[in-house]
C-alpha cells in the first residue's frame, strides 16, 4: 500500500468490513476528500455473512499519500480490510508450470498483447519443455527435476520468488503437483489454479476418458483460489463448451484445453483488476 | 413517486445527472439520513455523455414520505432525474399483442409463476385469438380489429388504458402493426419490443427465410425501447442460439420464437425492476 | 412397427447393430427396394463398443408394409435393433408431476404450439395443484396421494396407464418420488428425468443453497434417462447458464427452474424424432 | 486427387450432385468395393437447390488407386463434384496478414499444438511487425510495402506462392487490403476471411465504436469464403460474447478480437477436414 506511481491518476480501492448502515457515505466522504471522482463502484451486502464489500475507481490529481490519508482512518473505524492501487498497475505473477503449454501459452501471449495487466518476471516449471516458449516472450524460464525427495525444494524456491521479486499472484497454469498445506497457507488469497469441470463431476484420472464414456453433452473448466482442499478453493470464474457424442477423449481434451486457457486468464485479468473479493469460501466478482 | 406502501422496508432508487464529484456522497448521505442501510448500489459514469448514473437499494423502518424528504433536496441540488420505488412491487404492465402467442405466453406465465414481478390489467390485440390464453391466466382480454382507418382508435385505447390503469409499462409482445409516431412520443421510455437479430441483418420480409438462404449459424432476438425509429431504440437485453443449415426456415422461426420470448422476458424483467437507465440512445443495464 | 398410416410419404429409421463393413450399403440398399428418396441419414461407429447406429428419413409414395418388407430382411441379417415410425407422428406421452409446475407447463405450452410432437393423455401426479394447468390445455390430470403404504398403488397405476394407452414416453417432469427398481426396468429407455446440475456436483438437499454458498458461475440441466442408479442414466441434453454472487438461492431456484424446463422439452423433443439412441450407458443423439 | 500416401487407412470423401433416389446406396457401394468401413458418414439433401450432398470417412486397407477405380465410376454416373483425401492430412495453408497479430498467433500456436491440420508455407502480409512470431514458429515470413501501385504485384505474389506451394486454402487472418475481384476469383471456395459482426450490424468506419454508441450486449465474429461481395461470402463459423454498457471501445476491442481469433480457427478446422461444403451460397457444414 506504499510506493504507488505518485503522478498516476486513476485509484482503484478494494474494502470489507462486517457491514452497518452508512459504509458507502463513509467511504465515499473519504473520496471526496481527496478530492476524487468515482469513476466506477460496486458493492455487494452478503446475506450469508453479514460482510459488506466495496471496490471503487475513482480520478484524483492529488498523490497516494493524500488518498491514504483520507481512507486509513475511515477504514480503521469500519474494522475494514483494504488495498488501494493505481488503475492498470501491471501485477507481478509467477506461473507455475509442467509440461502442458496451452495455459502458459494463452497467458504470455495475453500478456504480450497488453490484454492482461501483468507482469510475469518468472515460469518455474517441474519441467524443461516450456523454455522455448518463455524465451520467445523474454520471459525468464526456470526448471527443476521434481520427485517426492525435491518437491520440498521446489516449494521454497516459489516461496523464494513470491518474496525477493514482491510476486502479488501465482497462477498454476496446469502445475501437475499437489503444493503442501504450507505452501497452500502461503499463497492464501494469492493463488489461481484451473482445472476441467464436468456435469457430472468425476473422480479420479483421465477423466476426459469417463466424460466420453459417460456421454457428456457439455464440459467446462474452472479457476478457483488454491487452498489445502483439493480443487475446492473458492471459485473465481467457469465456462463450459458443448460437444457430443462423436467427440472423442483425445478430441474432448482439446476442446477442454481451451477453455482451460481462457477460463484461467479471464480468472487471472479478474485478479489482476483487484475484482475478486472472498466472502469466506465464495467470492465476490465485481465484473 | 408518491403513496407507496408506507410499511415498505425496502427502497429502490435510480437516479442521474450530468457526473461531478461527490454524487456518491451526497445520494449515500441521504440515505443514512434516512436511517437506511444499503443492499445493493450500482453506478456508472458514461465517458460518451458525461452523465452518471446510478440504482441503489436500501432498507429502512422510515415510511417514504422520510426517505423522499432525505433525497429529493440532493437530487434537486445535483438537477437530477430521480426515482423512487417499493423493492419488488409490481409493475403495470400494458401487453400489446397480435396473433402470435409465444411471447404473451411466456410473460404471463411467469407473471404468475412470480418470477415476473408485474401486474398485468390488459392484454390488448389486433386479433381475438389470444383470448382464452388471458382468460386462463386471468388476465382481461380486449381486442379490436385494426385496419388504416382504425388504428387511430386502436392507439387512442392504448393512451386511454395506460392512462386509466397507471400503466407503467407497456409490451409489444410480437405486436404486428406500426405505431405512430405520436404513440411513440407518448410511450418513450415507458415501451419495450422485441425483435428477431440476425449476423449479419437482414431487411425485408420473412426474415427467418432470408437467414437461412444465407446460412447462418446463430440467430437471436433483441428487446429494445420502442422509438420512433423502427427497430432502432436503445437496445436492453440480445441473445443468440446456434443454428445450422439442416434447419428449414420453419424451424429457425421456432427457435427464433423460443429466443423472443426469453429476451423479452429477461428484458421486462430488468425494466420492472428498475435496472435500465437511458443515456442517450442507449441503456445502462443494471444487472 | 404396425399399422401407421398407410398414407404417410416421410418415414424415420433407426437401427443399431454390431459395426462391419457395407451396414450403410444395405441400408440404403433397403429403401432404394422401397422406391425411397433419403432426406437426412446420420450414422455413428462407436469405438468404445464396436456398435453402429443409424437414423435416416426418406421419402416414399409405397406403404409401410412394402418398407417393412424391405427392411425386416436386412436387419435381421445385421442382427440389428431397429424401429419404423412415420415422421411427425406424435409420441404418446405420459407426464409424472409433483407440485412444481414449471417443467409441466413447458411441456404442454410447446405440445400446444406444435413445437413438440408429442400427444399427453395424461397428467399423472402426487398432488392436486395442476389440474387447473392440465384442464388449459384439455389434458387429462390425475391425481393420488403418495405416501410410503400407496406408492406401489400409484406406480401400478402408472404401469397400468402405460400399457392401457400405448405410452412410448414417461416424462418425470419434476416428478419428486423415487421410482422403485422396478419402475424403472418397466420404464428402460422410454422415460426421461431432469435434474438441475452444477459446476461441481453437490449432494444432499437443497443444492441452489449449496451452489449458492459455494459461490458458483454457472448452473445447469440435466436431462437423461431413467435408470435405477438415480440421477446416473443416460445423458440426453445438457445446458447451463451464468449466475453470481448476487444471486440468491431463490433466485438461483427460478434460473433453475427456466434452464430445466428448456433442457426437458429439449430432450423429449429429441426423443419423440427418434434422435437418441443407447450405446451401453452413453446416448448417440443424431441432432 | 492423385499421389497421397497410400499406407494411409483412413480416407474421407466429399461428393455432391443432384439430389436423386439411390446416391447413399450407390457411393456406399463404391465403399464397399473397396474393401473399406465407414466410420463417419453426414449427408443433407437441399430442399432449396435439389442437390445432395455427403461426407464420409471410411477405413480399408487398399491404396488410393483402388478406392478412386471404385468411386470415380459412381461419381461419374451421378454427375458429381468429388474429393478424396487422407484424414488428417495438414492441409497447405497460406495466411495473409497485416499488422493484427490475434488471429496469426492464433492460428499458429494451434497448428505447432497439434490443433489445427494445416501445414503453413508461408505468412504474407504487408506489414513487417509480425516476422518475429512467424520466426518463433518456424515458419516462413515475407512482406511487401503495399501501396495502390504495388498492389498488383503482391496479389500476383499471393497467386505464385498458391500456385507454386499447391497452396489448398488461404486464410486471410486480420488482412485489411480489398482483394481485387480477379483474387477473389482465382481463390473462389478455397479462402476464408474473418470479420467482427454485430446485432445490429454496423456500416463503415470503427465498428466497436458504433457497437459501444449502440450500447449492444453481443459482439461477434463471422468467418466466411472470400467473394467479390466484400463479407458477404458464405459463412462459416459465427460465434458471439456478452459485453455491457461499461466495455469501453477499447475493452470492446479486445473481446473482439479474442472472437475472431476463436471462430477463425474454428472455421480452418472445419474446412482442413473437409466439413464445409458450398450450396450456392451457403454453406453445408458436416460438425
Amino acid at each position: 500500500m506504499t510506493g504507488f506511481d505518485e503522478t498516476a491518476d486513476q485509484w482503484v480501492v478494494t474494502l470489507s468490513c462486517k457491514d452497518r448502515p452508512g459504509i458507502v457515505h463513509k467511504v465515499s466522504g473519504a473520496v471526496v476528500g481527496a478530492d476524487g471522482n468515482i469513476t466506477e463502484l460496486q458493492q455487494f451486502s452478503s446475506q450469508d455473512t453479514g460482510n459488506f464489500f466495496i471496490r471503487l475507481q475513482f480520478a484524483t490529481a492529488l498523490p497516494q499519500s493524500a488518498i491514504v490519508g483520507q481512507l486509513a482512518p475511515v477504514a480503521d473505524e469500519l474494522g475494514a480490510t483494504w488495498q488501494i492501487d493505481v488503475v492498470g498497475r501491471p501485477l507481478r505473477t509467477l506461473i507455475l508450470a509442467s509440461k502442458a503449454g496451452h495455459c502458459v501459452q494463452d497467458l504470455l501471449f495475453r500478456t504480450h498483447a497488453d490484454q492482461l495487466s501483468v507482469h510475469v518476471p518468472l515460469v518455474l516449471s517441474n519441467h524443461e519443455n516450456l523454455r522455448e516458449l518463455s524465451d520467445f516472450y523474454h520471459v525468464p524460464f526456470e526448471s527443476h527435476y521434481v520427485v517426492p525427495e525435491t518437491k520440498a525444494d521446489f516449494e521454497r524456491r516459489v516461496m523464494q520468488v513470491v518474496e525477493e521479486q514482491g510476486v502479488e499472484l501465482v497462477v498454476l497454469a496446469r502445475y501437475m503437483q499437489i503444493l503442501s498445506p504450507q505452501l497452500c497457507d502461503f499463497l492464501q488469497g494469492r493463488a489461481i489454479n484451473i482445472h476441467h469441470s464436468f456435469l457430472p463431476g468425476f473422480k479420479g484420472a483421465n477423466p476426459y476418458r469417463q466424460a466420453h464414456a459417460r456421454g457428456v453433452k457439455l464440459i467446462g473448466a474452472t479457476a478457483h483460489f488454491v487452498t489445502a482442499d483439493l480443487d475446492e478453493g473458492p471459485i473465481i470464474e467457469q465456462n463450459v463448451v458443448r460437444v457430443d457424442h462423436a467427440d472423442s477423449p483425445r478430441q474432448l481434451m482439446a476442446i477442454g484445453q481451451d477453455i482451460e486457457s481462457r477460463t484461467l486468464s479471464q480468472a487471472v485479468r479478474l485478479f489482476s483488476e483487484h475484482r475478486v473479493l472472498l466472502d469466506g469460501v465464495r467470492t465476490i466478482v465485481f465484473q
